[in-house]
């Protein structure tokens, strides 16, 4: 069946206390509304649109970034949920497929569910999304009746039998695309709040003697990020289902509570990653490399059997080979580094290619920046740069070649060459003892006066 | 009604196993007895004496940083509360007001529970400060009897009635001082341990027909500390408690847990701080700042835009004005960052001022030392400092000015010059393999003997 | 009684997900089987016996490296526990002391439950070490009768009065050696798994009518490792009995959770660690020392008064004597720095010994390697090693000597001399804003293309 998202990404988050807008904060290194979009996106769908309001530009920026096709439509004013599905509308005209409703704050609905909802729809008319809370507290109850959805109460009208119920509404509902615009032009506005609800179209669908039913999710996948603290909540759930995963599939992390995942990190079997490690997006680490502490990564690739840090930083674009060395406060950026090359100590690698078996001294900078423009620095293998050299870009350093410590490298340098751009050392004789000397003195007058 | 701080700090703290007196402990980067004295000041005190004994010494110099106008006593002899109290006696000579003992290890007393007191007071010539604990446990019992507090019973003496009760005893007491003085003269120390007890106040008071009562505070206010488990408990309320409000306040805390605050972090709304940083006591950090991962920021200011880390190190004076960013194993201290100026790879910059969107290439220092006295460097609005250069201070850039790569700046570079200070470049072909051919056979060599 | 250590080490561990030896994977800083052996070591026996199986080469490898003198016996086919010791008979030919069986993925059996049961060993011909765990599942029960052991039932052949035990089966068992082996060679296969069980031969003995006996432990000694997970969970059981252990010796973890030991790590009293340190192991820190955040130890020492970090990294060799300051982004290897010596900033100090008093200016490197050998460096005491000098080894920095910021050093330097290796600066008038004005050009000339 062809299948429309209607992500709602409309509210403020008064709770938040934030500029941005809620759907923008991040899990796991992602806007939660792309998570949301990600559960979506394994239905295939036709269509996916989003229901912005506050900060509708931004929200509508951020998630083209993701994936141009998105339709982004603005709800003006929040009138409650069954008009924020109605602002998709005019998107969705014509469309004969089914439609489902997410939230985009709430990241961690699996696709898995989606699929059990969309496979649902055969049998009902109208889908809703249900969980077993382990607190049932205010939320609405799902009263069942002969294996289908009779009706959804909300808690403060729910009988004492209805409040004892343990199902509860996620809010999460699918149904024919068509329909649910019909039912929707039905919702009323009758209530405390003055807004329309979405709920209400179940109500709405079995007074047409339509059949509802329900799909029960994990508790888990129903937790909806309202507040800093939520966010937080939100980022620890991710969190500690990647280190149990990470766990299961091979991984030793010495301590899990320490270690910081992205939506999409890869980390390969037999990987050791030690405590306080930083996994930003885009990062693969393959089988059998070594992250240590206090290491940071982006945007990274680290081959089997390199080992990196403690107290390394990868950047966007780091394409460590099998087998390289990336030490204590070292910055790789934007570089392919082959195999077995080693940046042990105190330097900075960006914007260059480091060759096979190159070895790159401590204090090592490629100065790629002219203030304009970035330069490439080209290392050859086996090449051999000398502490605190400055390879000014873009410059090559031949295969074989050698940079004398303490050099600055404006040209290239041939295979096999030694470059030296250092002042001769000149010894004064007493003179430290001297200067040190009269220094003090210095510092006595001054107390003196 | 003036109010006198009577703070006991004389206790040993034999299970602290430290040289140190318990009371200088810290907890969020401030000695126990300054949450205490912080605590107080509430108040508005009259006098605040505090009672040392053990490293009285110390704790003067201490408690002296922080309020100079604090009167520290000494208890020679640790022989009871009742006995310290009687410390502050002449201290307190005239004084016609209402005094509060508090205690130098019990941090967590709010403001507005020593208010209540003051407030309670009016009814009671003795309020005593109560909590009722999950596990009451051996904690002395507060029997109440119309409203008022009867008496104070130990738990060893206590009926299985009284060991029922759940409201127990903090030891925080507040009374008119003249009669507090009274009621101490009073107390005797025919107990097993032969110590004066200031809880036998109440009953002394009592017998006179005077009238007790009782305010009852969080338990967490109540916590105290006597080992180190203990002080790491105090510091993890603290940080829990530091936390939360950051949340609450529109603070973004990927990870709450490993982000530690001072006790006098300030933080602006919709900021965002990384996993793994740590606050020492003097910072603040204005709205929509970013903190990344792996910083340590200690007596500095970050301005609104501002991106600092990951591994960053803000030291004292570190003042960094908006849109500024200071990037990865960069230590700052001292300095004055004009906006939008760029610091981003292993560099120094310590006793300086660093102008509008300068650009500071990685490995810069600023040579501020000179084995005796501290030097100034100035570097200009959009100068662009070459990597490597070393400022050797005092010195100055000027505005639009350039250094370049590997430079060691002795003098002072006008305004839109370029400033170079380095050797030529020079490639010497083929000697880089022969240096190694020769190391390698050298090797071999030994290896053969 | 002489006693002989049987280590089983044979498993595969399948759930590891590894390539490794499960018993090769490492907790607290040494693999798992090392932990055994030490426990087992308190009993001094006379002969240690590991059977290993899969990845024999490297646990032999890895165990010669602790114990030279341990045997490494094969089991070929993983055919069940007691096929596993039967494959110590030949190493332990003729000895009539004790046996003692243990497994490789057990390290927190304590030397005092050890020497419990070599002391029980006098009342019973086999002593089993039972725990109680907080939940028994299904592991076999202790069935004892008249304060011996009567038999050990599996749980799925338990009646429901046996599966209401709490007296647990750890696997851990004491026999005569030869008395083991006369029973091991009673046991069968006969049962689901075609294995044959060590457990069986307690009723081998009781059926010849000897006495078995039960010594108890905690649960948490009995902890095994099957899964990374577990590894995990064996991680934190470590690092939470170390973090009390520093506590109750007097040392300050601001935030225990966040330090990490190793298995042989020694703090002395009056220590401060800050948040988020790393000992691997060898390191000893001695009382007063201060540890800031952000640091990461390995085979180092740390004296009184020292101060490391925050972000510095000791590696095995570092030696700091008194009061010496190891500040951020400093890595030490292999070096001796003696009394009151500070490197405050962005260092390498490799193979090098540093004078009392010296001072090492930011950016300082010995450059140690030359690309085949490693050199030294010897700073004299009260040097002053000016920012960004490269120390270019073997060479000698004299006493009270000085050297200029940004030179490199490749010859000695006498007492109190003053080397200089720089170029002399050299300031281009209005070049700065003319080369900046061309590279603006040129970007906007190609932006026009």
């Amino acid at each position: 069946m062809p299948t429309a998202l209607i992500i709602l990404a409309a509210g403020q988050g008064t709770r938040m206390q934030s500029d941005r807008p809620k759907v923008l904060h991040e899990v796991a290194g992602a806007p939660l509304i792309t998570h949301a979009m990600a559960a979506g996106a394994a239905l295939a769908p036709d269509h996916t649109v989003i229901v912005a309001g506050h900060g509708a530009d931004a929200v509508r920026e951020a998630v083209h970034e993701i994936d141009p096709d998105v339709t982004v439509v603005v709800q003006q004013e929040q009138l409650g949920t069954a008009h924020a599905v109605a602002q998709a509308r005019a998107a969705l005209d014509g469309f004969t497929g089914d439609a489902i409703v997410l939230y985009g704050d709430t990241p961690f609905i699996r696709p898995e569910t989606l699929a059990a909802m969309a496979e649902a729809r055969a049998r009902h008319a109208v889908v809703v999304l249900g969980f077993e809370p382990a607190d049932p507290g205010g939320y609405g109850r799902l009263v069942m009746a002969g294996g289908a959805l009779d009706r959804i109460v909300e808690f403060k009208d729910a009988t004492p039998e209805e409040q004892a119920i343990g199902l509860c509404n996620s809010g999460v509902i699918a149904a024919n695309c068509a329909l649910l615009f019909q039912l929707i032009d039905a919702v009323g506005n009758d209530n405390a709040a003055g807004e329309y609800y979405l709920t209400d179209i179940v109500g709405l669908a079995r007074a047409r003697g339509l059949s509802a039913g329900v799909v029960v999710c994990d508790e888990a996948e129903t937790l909806g990020v309202n507040s800093r603290a939520d966010l937080a909540r939100a980022e620890a759930a991710f969190q500690s289902r990647a280190r149990a995963e990470a766990l299961e599939n091979g991984v030793t992390l010495i301590a899990p509570e320490t270690v910081f995942f992205a939506h999409d990190t890869v980390i390969g079997r037999d990987a050791l990653i030690e405590p306080n490690v930083i996994f930003g997006p885009g990062v693969t680490v393959e089988s059998g490399a070594h992250i240590r502490a206090f290491s940071h990564l982006e945007g990274a690739h680290v081959s089997r059997g390199a080992v990196v840090g403690p107290f390394a930083r990868l950047r966007p674009g780091a394409e460590l080979s099998e087998d390289v060395r990336v030490g204590n406060f070292v910055e790789v950026k934007n570089a392919l580094v082959a195999e077995g090359a080693k940046i042990n100590h105190l330097s900075y690698i960006g914007d260059a290619t480091v060759g096979a078996e190159a070895n790159i001294g401590a204090g090592t900078v490629t100065c790629n920046y002219d203030g304009v423009f970035k330069h490439h620095t080209e290392i050859g293998a086996r090449a051999f740069i000398g502490s605190d050299t400055m390879l000014v870009a873009p410059v090559r350093i031949g295969e074989g070649a050698m940079t004398a410590s303490g050099s600055v490298i404006t040209s290239n340098v041939p295979d096999g060459a030694l470059a030296l751009g250092r002042a001769r050392q000149d010894n004064k004789p007493g003179l430290a003892a001297k200067l040190l000397d009269r220094l003090r003195a210095e510092k006595a007058r001054r107390k003196g006066n």
